[in-house]
């Protein structure tokens, strides 16, 4: 008997319908002869609704208790399922992030989950009973709701199949699992079977959205395998597992893109220890994420600094950056939001080389230049002009087979 | 400094701004130098749209999980007020039955305060801040959301007030306190300023909204003051308080009245013991609450036997009482649902003789039949024609002179 954790998202919940859909098929899994665990997030647009009642209320809300109004979201949710499953006769029971408990630290709004405490969940699946529990939500010693953060319904559903020894974590979503690369701008995009936890990680911090980052890396900690798949469909999805798990891994395993960052450069700063700091902390100190950053060195004794920031904090960025300029006496601020973030991911690239390479040369028989390269042991990223971004993605989908396997040849 | 606690049903926090204003109000009670506590409904219809959802899902909702659903309303409303207070300047904390906590038995929808833990409020108080408590909610030794019942958030304040020997609890609604009868059919009806306990619970029960029953019975036991008065003015409203703290008593207090009643009368069943449990064990079987009863004896050992019982559950009733009527070998079965209860309440008739005798002539007067009649120590009751009910309270408001101080002459 298996023991299966399945989380659904707001739009799998999204309706009266829709939650009744979703008790079935949970059901059919219990029938089956598994035990259940689901986590549900809220009805789609309910947090959105929630969280815009409280900016009417205050300019900042107080985050103790936004997190106490934002989670009423999953509380229906859970409390309706629970009703929906008993209504199609199966034995549910609701439990809050309090009631687990699920234990957090105080940071409101993004709390980090320290322990869950597996007793109640487990005297209610002895008894035969779907638990359903909220997602997103849990609670500090003091006794106050805390939210894990946007995604965090993901997180939950990890933590809690790490806390109870689950035999996996399935993850239904709104689309068939993990794709090669997003289907909406290749035709030949695939869906990948199996994914290791570190490449994973790289496609969600790279702009897939399909997963939450935080859970995977749990996931990975925990050993907890996920199953990526479509609420609408029975069909296999994507499993997300550990390496030594995946027979043969592919070269490159997926290719993403971002449009939501703006590249950055500060001519000709005087090269000298200490510059970056002076470069960037005035930046960290607003809050700003800076991403990928490349140091030219010219002669003479200068420097020019390129780096990538999200384009929402684009203007206060170069603001910033003019100060800074004048106090370094730098030649100039350039800025340039018309980029894209293309990247290739694959635990293949630990062992076999040239695959960078390849990457450029395909670049540029399509004529496309590359401003900034950064690599890391399973990824190449590029930033390119955005107008290129379609073709690129094609491009590199084709000459690396993603819609094959792309097995790695013997090198000699 | 006094402790205050003050309750707003749902009307007074139906919106954005009508939270807002209610923050307001609050702080300046806060500013006049009281600790405040302040007991919240769900915004208006919201706590009928979740039941909605609910029938949707179930067609009994089960009551575990409607409570976990229905309390919902009630924490959306104390974590937007809590912002609201912040906004204005104010510093504000929310707390749900279970934060408090508000222990209650395991009876969901219509659980029963067993304790309140005064610690965490008021630890809360001594630093400053205004406390707002979700109303209509507790919490099960288990852990268990439970709520209340309709105008459990009455009771909540009561509870509060009691537990943390508050210096008075103010109950805020949509109108200036209570009457002497319905403004609505009576112009000359008048604002009460003092009534008792005792009067209270009689009217409540009677059919006055203005004031839950159990709450006032839990201020009684309690020996809270409390204030009923309009969201809407800082007019001074109704206060409920002890016998003892009302220095001259009225005769009569108020009169009210309901429709929501049907006659029913069962002819001639023979008059042995135990004849009205036979009638009425099938009756209560069914959770029909049945209200007055009358037995009136024939001559040669039969009796009739004419009851009460709610409007919605008349035809229920009917049909129970017909088949009781068959095994019984009583002569038949009629019922009558246009009918009203007109009842006159006030301490003041403890002491004083033929109050229901003047009753008795003013409906003899006006030419108003009645069909029944029950007294207890403080109210006489009197059942009529639907049709006349107007016209009874009026008459009975006159002649009791209730727009005016109808203070007890000395009898000789």
């Amino acid at each position: 008997m298996a023991l299966i954790v399945q989380k659904f998202g707001g739009t799998s919940v999204g309706s009266i319908e829709k939650i009744k859909a979703v008790a079935s098929r949970v059901l059919e899994s219990h029938r089956a002869g598994n035990r259940m665990i689901v986590v549900l997030s809220a009805m789609s647009g309910e947090t959105d609704r929630l969280i815009g009642m409280a900016h009417e209320m205050q300019h900042i809300p107080d985050p103790r208790e936004l997190d106490a109004l934002v989670s009423t979201g999953e509380q229906v949710t859970v409390s309706l399922f629970a009703m929906a499953v008993k209504a199609a006769g199966g034995d549910a029971v609701s439990l809050l992030g309090d009631q687990v408990a699920i234990h957090t630290d105080q940071m409101h709004t993004r709390a980090r989950i320290d322990s869950i405490d597996a007793a109640r969940i487990q005297h209610f699946l002895d008894q035969g009973k779907i638990v359903t529990v909220a997602g997103f939500q849990g609670v500090t010693d003091s006794g106050d709701i805390t939210t894990l953060g946007r995604g965090g319904s993901d997180t939950t559903a990890v933590a809690l199949a790490a806390a109870l020894k689950a035999d996996a974590c399935e993850i239904f979503t709104d689309v068939e699992g993990v794709f090669t690369t997003d289907p909406g701008i290749c035709d030949k995009a695939r869906k990948i079977d199996f994914i290791s936890y570190d490449e994973m990680l790289e496609l969600a911090s790279l702009g897939a959205k399909v997963l939450d980052i935080r859970a995977v890396s749990m996931a990975k900690r925990f050993k907890v395998p996920v199953h990526v798949r479509s609420t609408f469909t029975h069909t296999v999805g994507t499993w997300v597992v550990g390496e030594e798990k995946i027979m043969e891994s592919m070269l490159v395993s997926g290719i993403t893109y971002s449009k939501k960052e703006a590249r950055i450069t500060i001519k000709k700063v005087p090269d000298q220890p200490g510059i970056a700091a002076k470069i960037f902390l005035p930046i960290s100190d607003a809050g700003i994420l800076v991403d990928m950053i490349i140091q030219n060195a010219h002669d003479g004794g200068f420097t020019d600094m390129t780096f990538t920031v999200p384009k929402d904090d684009y203007a206060r960025a170069m603001e910033i950056l003019n100060k800074v300029a004048k106090e370094l006496h730098a030649e100039s601020v350039t800025g340039d939001q018309d980029i894209a973030k293309v990247s290739i991911v694959g635990v293949g690239m630990r062992n076999y080389a040239g695959i960078a390479s390849t990457m450029f040369q395909i670049m540029s028989k399509e004529g496309i230049n590359m401003m900034m390269v950064t690599t890391s042991e399973i990824k190449v990223s590029a930033v390119i002009a955005a107008k290129y971004t379609e073709l690129a993605v094609r491009a590199l989908h084709d000459a690396f087979a993603l819609d094959k396997d792309n097995l790695p040849q013997e090198e000699d």
